[in-house]
């Protein structure tokens, strides 16, 4: 039984559904707000449920801000949030350096967001910003590589350059070397008709001419289950993600066992879901979450 | 029978070889020369399978060069060539678009190589060289896009950046827009520690942000074969590929039916076919050569 609608959901069920999860995992965008508007009622729907006794975690694969600053984001968006109950990408990619002991230097693609978090954490790392070609190919290859580089972490930079993608590869060449990426999202859903290149289309660079996979903290790839149970003890069978896109949330959740919920706020469609359940295909098949709703705050009738 | 050391052939079975070919397609780096060292025997050996009435051509996946500067190279190297018998995938790019009957602009990644070979078959095209990130994302989203924009050609380019990724994924997401890439090689070969990235990473970037896949017009995929059918009547079963590379020569050969011969002064091993020999995987089979031979120079004792 999948792809539920909530809204149509008897009230002994919804009470049974409501029983089901302790833990609620919510993506952000899409879910909460749409760039900087918010969704109406989802604040609401939130702190209703944290105020019955769910705990919230807000997990987002962004990873130019800080889980500082998603926090100052979440929190003026008006959810009742602690900082322990955000995470972002750019502070699970220090969370991961750290846990494998990592004691040399990073070697950075991306923004504040990361540094930052490393810093926190007193890993090393390189600067970032722009880092244009110089005159000819000969001039950049006769730059020299930081010889105390022993990772490369990328997320998301809008100064990303062919003298980026020759550093990196060459230090992941190195023995040894780490290899992180904060997401693959292809590209940013944004209110324009411009495509907008995510973090997954600079992973896909670095990836290639480094000829290695990254270790990717974000969703749909479980480390950031793995973390939470770990370092929160949440229990998978006790859990609900929510998110509004299904190759990342919903797999996310499926992967890890989590219950899963789309809300039709964002980038996934109720018609690309249908399409989906009738597939042969055990890929697609698996982006089907167990239940949808509108919006987050149409469960507001429901709970309250 | 695969991978036949030419070197240990007996002399009617080399007869036998040389009469089954009247059409040598053969790569350049790695095989003619390394950079600009020419290696050894290799012009002569060229040369007396022209002058004993074999057809040449040099098919190379660089694109930062015309067919006339390639051309230039060649002659330069001591191969008595002439224009036709010279083909670059900056080339075959534009060859292409005007196969396509392409009336429009091009949106290029890439160097002059492309934009000339453009020029000379009169299709328009953006221009090409830096595009730095503006100070902040919301000033490159205010940049306007060209109307006139149908197809995006992606070749080796030193100044990628971001914005170019922006704009290419932008210009994909138009009805009928083209994309064509000259090739995919991951990484350049090259004298340095350092790893030099090739135009297979570009080309992932941006079929990535721009969700599409890329034609290409180089090796290993059958365009450059089918150019050569079609322009010059090659017939591929009296054709021989040669090259250095089994990913992108001999996968070439195997795929269009042409015989193959592996030279091992570039990049791929006899160690490496050795153990494709005995793989399962049928595609990693695929790539062990019929014949190979240390280096081209090697044939002169047994031509002459």
């Amino acid at each position: 039984m999948a792809a539920v609608n909530l809204a149509e959901m008897k009230s002994e069920e919804f009470k049974e559904f409501l029983n089901s999860f302790d833990t609620v995992l919510t993506d952000c965008d899409g879910v909460l707000w749409l760039g900087n508007t918010i969704i109406q009622g989802s604040p609401n729907a939130i702190n209703f449920l944290k105020k019955s006794g769910k705990r919230i975690f807000y997990v987002t694969n962004n990873s130019t801000k800080t889980q500082k600053e998603l926090l100052s984001k979440v929190v003026s968006m008006g959810f009742n949030a602690s900082k322990e109950e955000v995470v972002s990408t750019a502070y699970l990619a220090a969370k991961y350096l750290q846990e494998q002991g990592f004691k040399d230097k990073v070697y950075v693609i991306g923004s504040t967001g990361i540094t930052q978090e490393m810093d926190m954490v007193g890993i090393k790392h390189t600067d970032i910003g722009p880092d244009p070609m110089p005159g000819a190919l000969t001039q950049l290859i006769s730059q020299k590589l930081d010889p105390e580089v022993k990772a490369v972490v990328v997320g998301f930079d809008e100064h990303f350059s062919y003298p980026k993608m020759l550093k990196a590869a060459s230090y992941l060449a190195r023995k040894d070397c780490l290899f992180v990426a904060t997401n693959t999202d292809e590209q940013f859903p944004m209110n324009t008709d411009l495509i907008i290149p995510g973090t997954g289309s600079i992973v896909r660079a670095v990836e290639t001419c480094g000829a290695r996979s990254a270790f990717v903290v974000g969703k749909p790839h479980s480390y950031i289950s793995d973390f939470l149970v770990k370092t929160h003890k949440i229990d998978p069978k006790r859990t609900i993600m929510i998110g509004d896109r299904c190759n990342t949330d919903i797999l996310l959740g499926k992967r890890c066992g989590f219950r899963t919920l789309l809300v039709l706020s964002g980038v996934s469609t109720l018609q690309e879901i249908n399409s989906w359940k009738e597939s042969k295909d055990e890929e697609l098949k698996n982006l089907v979450p167990d239940y949808y709703i509108g919006k987050l705050g149409e469960l507001l009738p429901r709970l309250e």
